[in-house]
C-alpha cells in the first residue's frame, strides 16, 4: 500500500515553487520604469496580485515527471500564468464578465481604464509565448520540444480550449444551466489550460508518450476537480477571505447550480479520486501530483 | 544598370501570392460550422475583410530571398495576417479607437459585440502561433528556425512593438503631436510587425545572417513608408474609396499633422528610395521586394 497524500508536503511544494515561480515572473516581465510605462504597471499590477500559481507548479510538476529540475522550465511556468493572468484581466472587462474586483482588489480596468486592461491583456499572451520559447536557452530542451510544446499551448487556450469555454460561458449566461453545458463549459474554460500546463512540463522534459498521456488524464481530472471547487467556494465563501465578490457567478453556469452544493462535492471528490488513481503507474514519481490533487481538493481559496 | 522597379510586376506578385495566402486562411481558419460558431464567424468576418494581405506577401518574400517557395511558408504568412486581424479588431473596440467602420464594412464589434470582438482577437492571437508553429510540417524548415520565428514575433507584437507603439497611441491621442513622437509611434505600431515578417521569412527560409540583416533594414523603411502613406491617403482620400472613416485620425497622432502634407510626401520617397537601396546586394533576389516598395508608395488605397 502506498501512502496517503501528505497535505503538509503538498503545502511545503507549493510553497517552495510558488516562490521559484514568483522570482522568475520578476525578472521575466518588464520593469515598471521600462517605457511604456502604463503598459507594464498594468501588467505586472495583474500579475503580481496574490495568485496561486498553480498552473505553472503543474507545469513544473509535469516536468519533475520526466526528471528535469524546476529551474530548467521556469520560463515555460511562467508562461503558463501569463496566459491565466491575460485572460483573467480580458473575462473580467465591462463588456465581459464586468467585474470590479478581483483577490480582494480592483481589477485592471478599474485601475488603468478599459483600453490598457485590453492591452496588457494582449500583452502578457504574446510575452507568453516569447518566454515559452525561451526555454529554449536551457541546456536539454531540444528545440522539436518547444515547436510541440507551443502548439499545446495555442490549441489549449484558442477556441477548441479556454477562449472557446469563454464564449459558452458568454452565450450560455442568462439561459437555464443544464449538466451538459456545465461540463463543457468547464472543460474548456478551466480545464483545457491545465491539461496543457501538464503536457506541456512532460513534452519539454522529454517524458515518454505513456507518461504524457497519463499527465493527460491527470489534469483532465484535476482540472474537473479544481472547478468545481471554485464553484463551491463561490457559493459558501466570505466575501473577505475569497476576496472577491462572493455570488458573482450567480447568474453563471456553475456546478452547485446545475448539481446543488451536496453533489458538486461528491463530483469533486470523485474527480480528485480519478486524478490520483491515473498518476497510479507512476509510483514515486507521482507522490508531488498526488499530494498536489487531495490539497486542491481541501483548499478554502 | 538594374531596370526600375515594374508595377505591374509588383501588382502580378500581389495578385498571385495574395490568392494562395486567401486559399490557406481559408484552410487554416476553423469554419463556421465549428462550435462555438458564433466566435468562428467573428474571426472570419475580420480576416476576410478584404485587407490588402501585405504582411503574409512580406513573410513570403523574405523566405523568397533564402529561395524557399512560397507554398512551404505559407501557415507562418497566414500567421502574420491573423495577428494583424486581431490587433485591428481590438483597436477598433470602443474603448480604444472606438471605430465603427473599416475597409467599407462594420467593425467586428458593431456586428458581433464587444466580448465576442475580444475574444475573437485573443483566438485569432493564439492562432497564429499555432499556424507559427505548423510551418514545422513542411521539409527543409528545422524546429531551431521556428523557435527563433515565434521569438521574433513575440518581440515584434508584444510592448516592445505594436502592443507597445498602440499603448503611446493611447497615451498621445489629446496632446500635440510632436516629430519624435510620431516616428516612434509608427516604428512600433506598424513598422515593428512589418520588420517582423520580413524577418521571419528569412528566419525561416534559411537567409544568412547577413540577409537577414537586409530584410530587416529594408523593413524598417516599407514599414515606415507604408506608414506615412497611409496617413497621407487617411487625409485626402475619398471615404468611400478608402472604406473607413477618413480623417478618423485626425486627433491622432500622424505624419501629416506634424509635418505637413507635402513633407509627408517627401519623407514617404525617402523611406521608399531606402528600401529598394537597401536590398541592393540581393542583386536579382531583391527584385519582387524591390517592386513592392514602389508599388506601395503608388497606392491609392
Amino acid at each position: 500500500m502506498r501512502e496517503a497524500p501528505r497535505r503538509p508536503a503538498a503545502e511545503a511544494f507549493l510553497a517552495e515553487h510558488g516562490r521559484l515561480v514568483e522570482e522568475a515572473l520578476d525578472r521575466h516581465l518588464p520593469s515598471v520604469d521600462t517605457p511604456p510605462q502604463i503598459v507594464h504597471r498594468a501588467m505586472r499590477y495583474s500579475v503580481f496580485a496574490g495568485g496561486k500559481r498553480l498552473r505553472p507548479i503543474l507545469v513544473i510538476a509535469g516536468a519533475g515527471v520526466a526528471g528535469m529540475a524546476p529551474r530548467d522550465i521556469l520560463p515555460a511556468a511562467c508562461a503558463a500564468e501569463l496566459i491565466h493572468t491575460y485572460s483573467l484581466i480580458h473575462d473580467d472587462l465591462p463588456a465581459m464578465d464586468n467585474s470590479p474586483m478581483r483577490r480582494g482588489r480592483p481589477t485592471c480596468h478599474v485601475v488603468f481604464g478599459e483600453a490598457m486592461a485590453v492591452l496588457a491583456g494582449d500583452a502578457l499572451h504574446a510575452l507568453a509565448f516569447e518566454l515559452l520559447v525561451r526555454t529554449a536557452e536551457h541546456p536539454g530542451c531540444p528545440p522539436e520540444r518547444i515547436v510541440r510544446a507551443v502548439g499545446e499551448l495555442t490549441r489549449g487556450i484558442g477556441t477548441a480550449g479556454m477562449v472557446g469555454g469563454q464564449v459558452l460561458d458568454m452565450i450560455a449566461a442568462g439561459g437555464p444551466p443544464d449538466e451538459a453545458s456545465v461540463r463543457e463549459i468547464h472543460r474548456l474554460k478551466t480545464g483545457s489550460l491545465i491539461r496543457a500546463c501538464l503536457r506541456i512540463g512532460g513534452i519539454l522534459g522529454g517524458a515518454s508518450e505513456a507518461d504524457i498521456e497519463i499527465l493527460t488524464r491527470y489534469g483532465e481530472n484535476l482540472g474537473l476537480a479544481f472547478q468545481i471547487i471554485d464553484d463551491i467556494l463561490d457559493v459558501v465563501g466570505e466575501q473577505a477571505k475569497l476576496g472577491k465578490e462572493t455570488g458573482s457567478d450567480v447568474n453563471k453556469v456553475t456546478f452547485p447550480a446545475v448539481f446543488g452544493l451536496e453533489r458538486s462535492r461528491q463530483l469533486a471528490d470523485e474527480a480528485t479520486r480519478q486524478a490520483i488513481a491515473s498518476v497510479e503507474p507512476l509510483g514515486p514519481r507521482g507522490t508531488h501530483l498526488r499530494d498536489l490533487a487531495l490539497f486542491l481538493l481541501q483548499r478554502e481559496r
